[in-house]
Parts: C-alpha cells; structure tokens; sequence
C-alpha cells in the first residue's frame, strides 16, 4: 500500500528511544511502498495542531547522529487523545495521505494507536499502525524488557555502585544514603541497582520496591543493623513504595494530567526525603546518638545519560524500530514489536510482535521470584536476567588495609 | 632525612583524590629516604585512634588501580583537630618513626598540616608536612584550580546538558528544571554548568551563585521569561544561594561538624526545592495556568562519577601527588602544591607551591569578571578559563524541523 509514514514519540524519553526514531526513519526511507517520512513534532498533541515535519529532508548524518543522542528528538507529550479527537485524527491523516503510524512510547501509546487504528478500519481508512516499546520503567507487558530500561539501570547501578564507595569511605561523616528511582508501581529500576554488589558487604544493603509493603519499624531495625555491621547503610527505593497500610511513603498530593498522584521530585516531599527523615531522627546502635545522612533523587537524569547507555538497549532499540518499518511493509497492523529472549546465557533475543490491545491493558510488575523473601533485596534468578542487558559494571582497586607492625 | 611516610585524606571525596594518592604511594615507594610508606584509616580521627595501614605491602596493581577509583580509599573525616590533640600526634608519629606527612585535602587540611609542623618543630621533632589539593568547590586560594573541580565541572555540565535536552522534548509537559550543585561559598560548580551549551536557547538558561544575591520577583520574572522565549526553562543554582536580604535560599536548619549550616540533601528544605516551589505556585505568562517541573539534587554524585572524569584532572592529580613528594624529598616543608597555568590557549600548567598558612586562611570565591552583569550567567572569559578543564563535552543531534509541504 503506497502511502506516506508519520512518526511519533510519546511520554517520559529514554536515553535510547533516538534509536527506534532513527531505525523507523532509516527503514522507512528504504521502503518502496512509504512515500514521505513525517514526524510529529510532541507527539499526538503536536498531530492534532498539525505540528508535522519532514523527517526525509533531514540530513543523513543528522538521522544517524540520533543514535547517539538522548530524550525525544521530535518532542513528547503526555496527551491523553479523546474520543471526540478521533475524527480530527482521521481528517489529518487523509489529507497528508498517511497510511503508516508508528508510535514509540509505553501503554498509553499502545492504547492510542489501537484505538486511531480500530477507528479508521471502521471509516473505510486503510491504516497500519505499529508500536515501538520504550519505557525505562520495563512494566510493559508482552516483552522480555522494554527499550530504555537496560540504560537507565545502567545509570542507576553506576550511582549507587559510586556513592557506596563514597559511603564507606565517608562513613566517619556520614552514616546512610538513601537513592530513589522512578518506578511508580514496578520496582525494575530500585532493583537494577543490585548489579552495583561486586564485594561483600559492598552497596546496596536495602532495596524497597512498590511491590512489597514497607514495616517503618523494621525499615529503621534494617538500617540500623547494616550500620553496625558494614559501618553505613545505602538505601534504594523506588518512588512509588508503600506502608504496610497501603498510603504512599511519599507525602505527595500533586497529580500529574493522568490524575495520577505524582511521586518524584514534583512535590518536594519524595519518598526518599520521608525516609531520610526517619532515620535522621532514629538513634545509632549502639551509642543512640543521632544518625546523619544524605539522599539523591537524581529523576530523570537515567532517561538522558546517554554517556552511560548500555551497548545492547541502543542496539536492540534501533532494530525495534528497523522492525516496525518491516511489519508494515509486510501488512501487520495493530502490534507492538516485542523482545523474545531465546537463549539465557549467553544472551540471545529474537523480536516478536503482541497486538497492542494486550499491551495497552496490562502492566508488569517484578514476579515474585525477582524479590528475595526478606523484601528489601533482589533473588539471583533477577541478577542472571538483567545482567547481559545493562553489561559489566566497572571493577574498583580495594586496599587490603593492613595495619603496620604486622607480620611480614 | 630518613624515615617513614603518612598519607591520609580528608573532606568530601573527589573523582580523583585517589589519583592523587596513587601519585603519592608510588613516589614514596621510590624515595631512598623514606622507608615505609603509610595510611591513616579515616585521616586524622583515626590517626589519632592508630589505625595505620601499611600502604607499602599493597599489591602494585592494586596501588595502580586507584587512578581509576573514585572516593577516598583510605577513608576520610571531617575531624576538626584540637590543640589538646597535638600531644597525641606527635606521639604517634615518633612511635611510628613518621617523618614525612602528605594530606590531600582543602583548607581545613592544610591547617592541620600547618600546625602539626608548627607543633613538631616547637618540639624539635623535625617532619616534613606537604598538603596535595583537592576540592571539587575550586575554592582553594593559591592554585589556578583544584585537582578534583573539573572532574565534579563536568558531571554536572553533563547532567544539565542532557537533562535539557530532555526538558525542551518535554516542554508540553513540564515547563522548568532546577538544578542544584553543591558549593557553600563559591558558585564554580553551578557556573560550570554553562559549558553545557551548545546552540542558542540552549540549557541552562540561569545559573545562581552564591556571589550575587538573589531577588525573587526578580527570580520569577526571569523564569518566565526563559520559558516565553525558549518553552522551558533550565535553572541551576549554588546550594548556598542568599536572598537579597542576606538570607539563605535553603530553609535548612540543620548544621555539621564545623557549626556550618547544611545546605545539601541534608535539611530536606534545600535550595532548589524552594525554587520550586515558588515557580510551581507562579502562573505562566500569558495564560496564567500554573507551571510545572522537577527538580535534580545529585549531591555528592559528581564527587564520585569516576567515569565522567576529566582526563586532565586525573592527570594532574596524580602528578600532584607525585610532587608532593619530590618536594619533601628536596627538604621542603609547610607547602601546597599548586596548579600554575602558565599559558591559556593552548592550556599549558606547572607545578608550583604555596605556604600552607596562606590557603588555609583564605577561600577563593569566584572573581566578579567571571560573573555576567546580569548576576545569572557566567562571562565568556570564566568560559576560556574552564573549557580546557573539562574538555569538549559530546555534540547531539538537531533536527532542522522543516514543516511538511514546503517548498522542496
């Protein structure tokens, strides 16, 4: 089907999402049925005012530098389109004659184009549509792991893996440091951290995911014991972690346009800055003296590292993207390309398709088997799955600290 | 003189403080005068508690291996030293036949060193006592920089260049980002910031230091301005930011060791978080509807990103290190060794020193001609100083955006 191809991006960025846009771009141009490659400028709020550019006349090297570059280079948005906006989306896209849309995004976008495709199949408009995963959250649903999730956990692991070091070594100042993580129902990024332990007794000591109810009394006994037994404590949590009760650790009450409570650093009132302020407040054991500490909420900051981007995302994101292009030209419709892990060890993936009606419906949040039966750590199991994706964290000299006046 | 030699560290770590002390260890090791080469275990306060490694029985690997491990590998303190400890000191260093003491640290150090030599010398106890520099605040006085700053200069210009990009991605959603960076005095770290940009309208569009009082109608007006002209705006500020009345921006309460107020992720009420809340309660021009961002505290991050690490900095901080020695070797004592610029384009550096007395009296804020007029925004000549520093940061992507359906 001749037609033109319209791309867009939706949602949080991913250091990697540049990679789908230009494996769509890339394959787009070479496709004998896809006339212009258009892009949305900030999404389907961009589409609906006709923001549209004309990613063809981009300069080759500018499509290829994409691969190199971090966030959503056509601009996101976080619209949720209406039904009442459907028409308006069917009007523009018979009138620059667009047959193919690709959308790279997470369950809203899923969402959005199942529902632009369902319409124009019952206007008589002949549309393929096709999504392109990315979230660095990985609770898409239908894939082994989503694009964007092994380089924010790159990114993450890094910061805690640094900081522990910087911890221990400033243990005589001060005693625990708490990190927080997006994440707001899935702990897949708080427990990517795990991959900074390279040596006993080694960062992180305690991860809470939004999995798991937190005990306050037992979150303050765990800190206290790592403590006194590594002489620090380094915290993970994620931003969403709960009370046992049920309410938010995090005292947030603003809601972003999904009405959703927000729990990053919009509402100054984080998880991590709550738990900061419990242990700030509880005794030392076994001095009782007052505990001091830090936290780092660096939030979106793993969406865009691309200096730490793990080799096989960026990869992996751009024949996403490569692969849509193809399900299109082949007359699929209604998909999300998805990530099929044939071979564990050593790594191997070949890439699927699960219709996107599925994806949109549905999260994915750790299994049970990924969480260690305490609640504050990951299994091994979790380890051998995220390892090949985020790659061989650096290795650290370690003095052996011998006294003086030893043996020879 | 023969005898044995001392390192420790102290204060915030840097990225590359162990550069320093692997410069130290090996020059040591190759001195005929000094015999073993030793550690203190959390600089003074644990000297003073005997806890001495001998650095000597290291394996050279592991020795070597500190040039890319960031933190403090000995460990580090923030024990301010009594004149009722000066006794002790010197009864630890004649027991253990020290005569040679190397600290690597910023000004509280080099009075330490200053006036242990002082003390040892009115005992007629002879030591030579040499200070290495290191601060990722570039506040000591005496050196053109200090080992540690560029390092800590390009996390940060990294962590805002990429976080702007993500920020004009996301303009349709979040209209502003604040940054905070740490620096109690001094604004180098928040006015490094400026090397993120790349292009006009570029991030960060403001940058407070603690050198020009703040105004907040002023603050405000400047804000929306940025997000007018530019869709959003990037806002990076000093942790120890003033208001115009002289009032710190941080609502902290909370002080350290030193009786310093903290203005870190410490209080919970830092800087940045109350920048944001002024901003999220100011209406947008010209709808009036209110803004919405997020805020980034990295805290001691940058401190310990050994991969973000400037290849000059880890350079001279080893040489650093490395001179320390040789110049205790040729009798010298009561000095820091200092970073001389001797040219500026090309950037060309010696070694040079200065008594230990003057840096420890004195801080180095940054000069008003590195200051824009305008009191947020650095000059072009603090860019000439700290470009070589830091080294060229990467180049993104940029679309052109040329609308569909113009001429061809």
């Amino acid at each position: 089907m001749k037609g033109n191809a319209i791309i867009g991006q939706s949602g949080g960025p991913t250091t990697v999402i540049n990679s789908s846009l230009c494996g769509i771009v890339q394959a787009a141009k070479a496709c004998a049925d896809i006339e212009g490659v258009y892009g949305m400028r900030f999404g389907v709020e961009g589409f609906l005012g006709e923001r549209i550019i004309d990613l063809g006349r981009e300069a080759e090297e500018t499509i290829e530098a994409l691969r190199r570059t971090p966030s959503s280079a056509l601009g996101s948005c976080r619209y949720k389109l209406r039904d009442d906006d459907l028409p308006r989306v069917l009007e523009i896209l018979k009138k620059h004659e667009i047959r193919y849309v690709f959308l790279i995004g997470g369950n809203d976008t899923m969402d959005t184009i199942a529902r632009v495709e369902a319409y124009c199949r019952g206007k008589g408009y002949e549309l393929r549509g096709i999504g392109v995963p990315k979230t660095v959250d990985n609770d898409l649903f239908g894939t082994d792991h989503t694009p964007g999730y092994p380089s924010a956990a790159r990114y993450v692991a890094l910061s805690v893996q640094q900081a522990g070091r910087l911890a221990a070594d400033m243990r005589m100042v001060d005693q625990f440091v708490i990190h927080q993580t997006v994440g707001r129902d899935a702990g897949w990024l708080a427990a990517a951290t795990a991959l900074a332990r390279k040596h006993e007794g080694d960062a992180p000591h305690l991860i809470y995911v939004p999995e798991r109810a937190l005990d306050r009394e037992q979150f303050v006994s765990d800190a206290l014991d790592c403590i006194e037994t590594y002489g620090f404590a380094s915290i993970v949590c994620g931003e969403g972690i709960v009370w046992s009760d049920g309410t938010p650790v995090s005292a947030s009450t603003e809601r972003d346009r999904f009405a959703n409570v927000e729990f990053g650093a919009m509402g100054g009132t984080s998880a991590a800055i709550v738990l900061h302020g419990i242990l700030s407040n509880a005794g030392a054991k076994p001095t009782g003296s007052r505990l001091r500490g830090e936290f780092q909420i660096t939030e979106s900051l793993p969406m865009c590292a691309i200096d730490r981007a793990s080799s096989l995302d960026l990869e992996e994101a751009y024949e996403c993207g490569r692969r849509a292009v193809e399900l299109a030209e082949q007359g699929t419709t209604g998909v999300m390309v998805s990530i099929q892990r044939s071979r564990r060890s050593p790594y191997h993936s070949t890439l699927g398709t699960i219709p996107l009606a599925q994806v949109a419906a549905r999260t994915k949040p750790m299994p049970d088997e990924y969480i260690a039966a305490n609640g504050h750590d990951v299994s091994p199991d979790f380890l051998d799955y995220l390892g090949p994706l985020v790659g061989e964290l650096p290795s650290y000299s370690v003095l052996a600290n011998i006294p003086i006046g030893g043996a020879q």
